[in-house]
């Protein structure tokens, strides 16, 4: 399907302040980016880099004032989610180098904690795909997804005792329920089709059978619609905007999706 | 100034071909991409990866049939090209690791054959930014400059037996003449406003005094209008597309920058 | 000064365990290895790879039965520790890309919850190295340093509640008091000649006026002696060894440091 | 099998002079490193550093005098050289991104100008390792090894011109024939068992079927006793040693490979 996505963010800048934007979506395995724009008002330099997680990122020192930032994207993305009841678990000494890094406990996926809790979550499931799944229905039967309830990322460990939280914070949740049980995870913060209400959204990838699977416990089924602009270990790797310096708030912050008809060329 | 670029190619394939494509700017030190389109007709599926050079790579498989590729972007960039004359040379132990290899010879720049001609084109010159200049401007003066007059890339010997080639040629011997003196140096692959016939363009950087500089030994003067899309050793790293398989050439390749207004938003 | 240092690992192992062990050091800015040895038995495949802080990590599985690890090395490393009171504060638009990873708040570094008491503990300091020292001094003053009191390592905000811990947990402190003033702080592990009582040992790095300093809390003046194995943000990424599976624990880890004379060959 | 590896270098250096050395072996799939050393006379500051294709490199300045490089290592390296007939040919598409780079040409290996050359040599092979067995064949068959012969690297062009070379000359032609067909390859540095006349060795790899496969047109079969310090795209590189500013060339160069007995420890 065709989506077109918009985010703004505007800005009331006292003192000049860095920022490190992450807002331009690559194009991968399941989004095509055919068309994007990205400005800036007032315009200012910028540097574009790329993270140790493969994510483009934009650094910039916003000037005292109204300070605004507008993004949109058409996208090509899959309708459906590809699902895979019965991938097999990959054992450690088989995964990708590369992968590695989604196995240790991060800021705010306290994995070690979580053994236990995993293992009983996923009694008698299958290893893989199976055990990614059976954590993904206790998310979505156990905790209570409350959009919009708050703003600051909270860890797992908060999570599980809140027995709440937003899309973010259910995926962390997810994630180190995951690697607790040596299944590869990681957060992807994007847009997705039909959220509601409508807003950045979160959700998590997990690493079995030799590649990543997209899981959702924000949402009742998984269905496509999803556009990705970032991954990482966890929020903290994640962000659309970090700051730095006297914190300054959105005045801000608009998003939108939309299904579009889009001719081919 | 503001400019739109667009490079628009155009495939007759007959057997499904691999292709990698380097056609999506990133924004950095000297340009800001504020809006761009990248479309494929028939659409099929891509994925995107981070070269070793930093840069933004697609791959697909290209259906047998017409194939066309468009992209465009407005980009701001720089009204002049940055100049330093008397940038010292930094030593090779100074240098950062990152920008190492592009002391090292390459497919297209032999630069281990052009240390004794170097030194004579550049005699006298203080070390650094004017050893690069006095290149560039002996290059400018000695090797005529023949748009159109080739699509192989050759080799720095080649070039300098030839006397003659296109605006890669020249970068491949300034390239190679900057690395036997110890100076790091790189092509850029863009777009340049107002170039004469249009095209896609090829100019190179020599690392500098702590960071690149932009030269171009096919203008006679550096004025700005530099839209980067792709840097690397040489042009075997850095083509706007590598096809695999059988050949295929454009059918029609197009290549428009203009000068566009745009109010701040 | 030329140190022997050495670690011994020894395992008793029930099922095939999976490891990446972190073991061998790199010759760096103030270290060379001039000797090295690492060996495993019984002798098993191993691969290793760099993982994204440059640390040489390995990765095997290790068989049922006893399995020791070996590792020993002649290094050559600074009698002194370099200081610089007065090196200034690095502005954030100003870092390497390369090390803003190392603002952001990890495992064990709640940076974002320690603002308010960085401020109150570097009052009236010169931005930049001095603000880290008078954070080490702090530390050293008020955090009781216990070796050897725990094995698991604790976050900033669990280490500041209990006011004691070991050297991880200090620098974990110092890590998080320092991103929250936008310094890039890092984890080191490693050896430290004439540490007491003798193990491995950790210490913290922050970077000011362009390059890493070191800091450790633990020792009650910065003398040299110092032997980096592993870099990364929080002990969640340097983990001499990491094991996947049901957790062993090591039967017996003995680390030695000795002074060696070496005579230039 | 156990190899005890040393190279010795030593060099009459006049001004102070930048290397970058390449002499440190990393533990492989097919390797691993148990004792390790690497001396230089006098002592220098040494930086290490991970180049783009995982090799550990160290970066320092001789000073004017005799100066010498120690290294020594104790392998263990397999008995017998991997071998896969019929290993099927990997669709470009289907390439990890990471390999991608050894399918371009480089400076020694000109595979744009081999194609029809290797089609004729790999008439009727199978796609795969088959085409690259029938090219190792065919470089021993009619590619004089004449080890000792140069110093310099020539290209494939070259070599084929010539009609013999050195080990790397056969290499660049093996490495230029496969990248013709579309399968990675790349050189390797490193020492050989029973190599006659005893020297730095250099051979191939060629990626088919998920992996990395040896090759080495300079033997009449493929053992094992192969030890590798270094991998690129060509001898550009892969140089044991580079070095800048007025040449300065070795004016001792030893090494010995000796078989070792070795217990379990």
């Amino acid at each position: 399907m065709w989506l077109r996505t918009s985010c703004d963010l505007t800005f009331d800048i006292t003192v000049p302040t860095p920022f490190i934007l992450m807002l331009r979506p690559r194009s991968g395995a399941q989004q095509w980016i055919a068309h994007e724009e990205y400005s800036l008002s007032p315009s200012v330099p910028v540097f574009e880099f790329t993270d140790n997680y493969g994510n483009l990122c934009q650094r910039l020192v916003a000037p005292p004032g109204i300070f605004s930032i507008h993004t949109t994207a058409d996208v090509i993305t899959a309708d459906n989610v590809d699902q895979a009841p019965g991938a097999p678990f990959v054992e450690i000494q088989n995964l990708p180098d590369t992968v590695l890094s989604y196995l240790l406990p991060s800021r705010y996926c306290e994995s070690e904690k979580f053994s236990e809790m995993a293992s009983l979550i996923t009694l008698g499931q299958q290893l893989g795909y199976n055990q990614v799944s059976a954590i993904e229905t206790w998310l979505r039967n156990t905790i209570r997804y409350e959009p919009g309830s708050s703003d600051i990322p909270i860890s797992a460990v908060e999570v599980n005792s809140r027995q709440s939280g937003v899309c973010r914070d259910l995926s962390h949740l997810g994630i180190a329920l995951c690697r607790s049980l040596s299944i590869p995870a990681r957060l992807v913060v994007g847009y997705r089709y039909n959220l509601e209400p409508m807003d950045l959204h979160a959700w998590f990838e997990a690493y079995v059978a030799g590649r990543w699977y997209t899981f959702d416990a924000t949402q009742s089924d998984l269905k496509g619609g999803y556009v990705a602009i970032g991954y990482g270990r966890d929020a903290a790797d994640v962000a659309v905007y970090n700051q730095f310096g006297p914190p300054v708030y959105p005045m801000k912050q608009s998003v939108e999706v939309q299904l579009i008809e889009k001719e081919e060329i």
